[in-house]
């Protein structure tokens, strides 16, 4: 590819221009609506740029839905989308930190996600379809038979190396230069979280979260004692900065943890000028930042996003992820780069689970080099970005006036705020009893705020039933 | 089978007794050395029992190493052992509880395990060739081909049932009457044990364990800030019921973690009347067991032993397990019947890593199920027992005048007590730098202690590079 010889900032850069030299085109009217946009190699010669970057810039303006490609015949401008239903608007949560006890709830929703027998709009779990599942079997199989001794013994304490460099080399994108001996395999993200609040905090010790928060995140903090302290947070951008910096001038707080990349459940990317504030301010705290990357390869933009990591100097960042929202939810393949807290957190790693599965590990190891992750990503967005555009019409149609819902950059979760008033818990609970499993708002806070709110899981094809479903929680909403 | 109409408490009794009058003829000199012994027909005839009760005395008597089967013969009174070493006396530990600081050199022995440059001493591994490695992995590819959604989805938060379902089944070998809902899945044994104690305990609190006590035990307890209280161990009986008695009345004990069978590093199985004895002890002040049972099923004597669970008539038995020592190590396939404790062990497991990795458990419950565990079982304990004995004849041909080994009764590991004076973590280090790993005494116990012990891994074939290893050893032990 031609990319590969510009620096991965400047092409990055070229190619937004490009893209949005075309979006001004399109808003200006000169590219009409069903109008064809200039072939890739008349671009090209006309700005004088390579014809991948001209491919890019169209790939990016097909994940915004500006155009379509239409096979054999070109890139064509889109309709524009319908009117849009307002999003939330910045939280504000309770300025007090506060001990989490959610996990009864959460169980619920999870029991019902593992059932086949309800509608999965509960848990944020990737459509069935969408996963490389057979290749991955494949190649499964093919380690198994190649390395039937290495494959069945217990892994190294920190992991099985080559996807530590499988990751490195993918997180230059998102602009971190990480080594793979910075990387410590886990099971699942959800223990790299765990474990990194081991590493840097204990019982009865503030973490301050995004509002609302994934329920996992308050799950780990519950679990270990520790308090929850809910930061304002904007569905569009994240955290908000100004907010958490006035936080720690009341509170003592051990340490952040936040999704900045397609957070569950708003959907937002924290912009990288944010991010690199953020870190900022609490690098002059010397406080650590957990970051949980685990849908940063699913934004619906590429290049995929950076990550707070990227700014981490003083290596204050512990940045968490897994293959479980992309690849293999069942594998349970995780992995930190914990940064200054590498060693602990490897000791924390053995003294809590020893080791993580090692085939499963060699296979998506193999996938990553081999098995055309990229291709596999544009695919999976594409599907996760329309599949989610769906869902948010259908809300649209069903749900009671006043209603709204956010804009995701990427991922596949929707978060609804219903009119006030409206009691998600029963509507959950009505839900259930439809065999519909639906996250309730409550559940991404430590003190039970988002009383109106739900969140709607879309990594599954819009059918019919998911569409009759959602009829039905529109009903319910309005009841 | 025969034996599937006798209660299994009854057989055992009568192919016990069978043994039992077999073995009091050859010291006797009924039966001399060399000689064949009756077939198994006629002993039955004789002796008025079944076939199989014969046959199952026969195996009990070879893995004792009474009599050895000749191919197409029959069987025939072995020559009695060579005057075996002595075994290492009772444990004295100081009787006063301690912060864990152990987790830095167990690193070590850890890393070198998973690199096979060292010769393997050092973690206790089943070997390569004993795992059925090729089946399983038939097995699973069958699994994936059959439900590529199932095996590639999230577990729920209790784990696989199937897998439940077999555990619970093959527990009442050990006398457990469980249900599969008792069951959590974990990843591995390690989780278990971990969940467990946080369960039962939090941070401060003192938890009475077996000493030696297996390393992972204490580094768990380290981790969470509890505290370890070693017990005198008895290397043929296990933990001393007297000695914890008192022990309880000095300390207030949040709960006691111990492996009851085939122990790790001793290499003893609890008589039964001992586990009664324990748990009711412990019942009686409502202070929590947990049990861990992972090398129960290699003892080398049919049929397994009985698990303290057994005896646990108020849920405050905690047993842990997992498929790592017998099957796949790499699979992280491990549970817990938390009794009473189920619900907050399920909701720290989801806490804690969420999942248990999903096609892994789908292979082992089919390979349980389909797969003749028992007939691998019988095969790979014959194996362990053999390589046990020839390390422990090695070290008694290499190890200077005075060294005591264990003679342990299932399992691979060998405890090995060198003069007074002999610095176990020297050797170790002087070890390593030849490329030996080998566990050294000290990271199994809280205080520091077993200076002069180290603990040999018997999990793999006696080749001529561990016969040379253990000749280094000796040689470093005698420096």
């Amino acid at each position: 590819m031609a990319t590969a010889t510009v620096p991965a900032a400047e092409n990055e850069l070229l190619y937004n221009q490009v893209a949005e030299r075309i979006a001004d085109l399109i808003d200006a009217g000169t590219l009409r609506v069903g109008q064809r946009v200039p072939s890739v190699r008349k671009l090209s010669e006309q700005m004088g740029v390579s014809i991948s970057t001209v491919l890019q810039a169209y790939r990016l303006l097909e994940s915004r839905r500006r155009i379509e490609a239409r096979p054999q015949s070109g890139y064509y401008v889109r309709p524009p989308e319908r009117a849009k239903l307002p999003t939330p608007g910045q939280s504000k949560p309770p300025a007090t930190p506060t001990k989490v006890r959610i996990v009864d709830r959460v169980l619920g929703v999870l029991r019902a996600t593992s059932d086949p027998t309800y509608v999965p709009l509960g848990g944020a779990i990737p459509g069935a379809d969408v996963l490389p599942t057979k290749q991955l079997n494949r190649i499964q199989a093919a380690i198994a038979r190649r390395s039937p001794r290495a494959s069945n013994a217990y892994d190294g304490p920190s992991g099985y190396r080559e996807l530590h460099v499988q990751v490195a080399r993918r997180y230059l994108d998102a602009g971190c230069a990480l080594s793979p001996d910075d990387i410590v395999s886990t099971c699942g993200c959800q223990e790299a979280i765990t474990l990194s609040l081991r590493a840097v905090a204990k019982a009865g010790d503030v973490i301050a979260i995004d509002s609302p928060a994934y329920y996992g995140h308050l799950q780990a903090i519950e679990s270990l004692g520790m308090r929850a302290l809910e930061i304002p947070t904007c569905p569009g951008e994240g955290m908000d900065v100004g907010a958490l910096r006035a936080a720690l001038r009341q509170h003592k707080v051990a340490a952040v943890l936040s999704i900045t990349n397609c957070q569950n459940p708003l959907g937002f990317i924290m912009p990288d000028e944010k991010k690199r504030e953020l870190v900022e301010l609490l690098a002059g705290r010397e406080i650590p930042l957990i970051e949980d990357d685990i849908f940063g390869d699913l934004a619906y933009a590429r290049p995929r996003p950076k990550v707070c990591k990227a700014y981490d100097a003083k290596g204050l960042v512990l940045l968490c992820s897994s293959y479980s929202k992309t690849l293999a939810p069942g594998a349970r393949v995780g992995w930190v780069a914990p940064g200054r807290f590498r060693e602990r957190v490897e000791c924390l790693k053995i003294c809590t689970t020893l080791a993580t599965p090692t085939l499963p590990q060699m296979a998506i190891a193999e996938f990553l080099a081999n098995g055309g992750y990229d291709q596999f990503l544009r695919r999976a967005c594409a599907t996760y970005a329309e599949q989610t555009r769906l869902v948010s019409q259908a809300v649209r149609k069903y749900f009671p006036p006043g209603t709204k819902v956010t804009d995701p950059a990427g991922g596949y979760v929707l978060w609804v705020e219903m009119p006030a008033g409206t009691d998600a818990l029963a509507l959950h609970e009505r839900a259930m009893r439809e065999r519909i499993n639906v996250a309730p708002g409550p559940i991404f806070s430590a003190k039970g705020k988002y009383a109106n709110f739900i969140r709607i899981n879309c990594g599954n094809p819009f059918t019919e039933e998911i569409d009759r479903a959602l009829l039905t929680l529109g009903r319910l909403a309005s009841a």
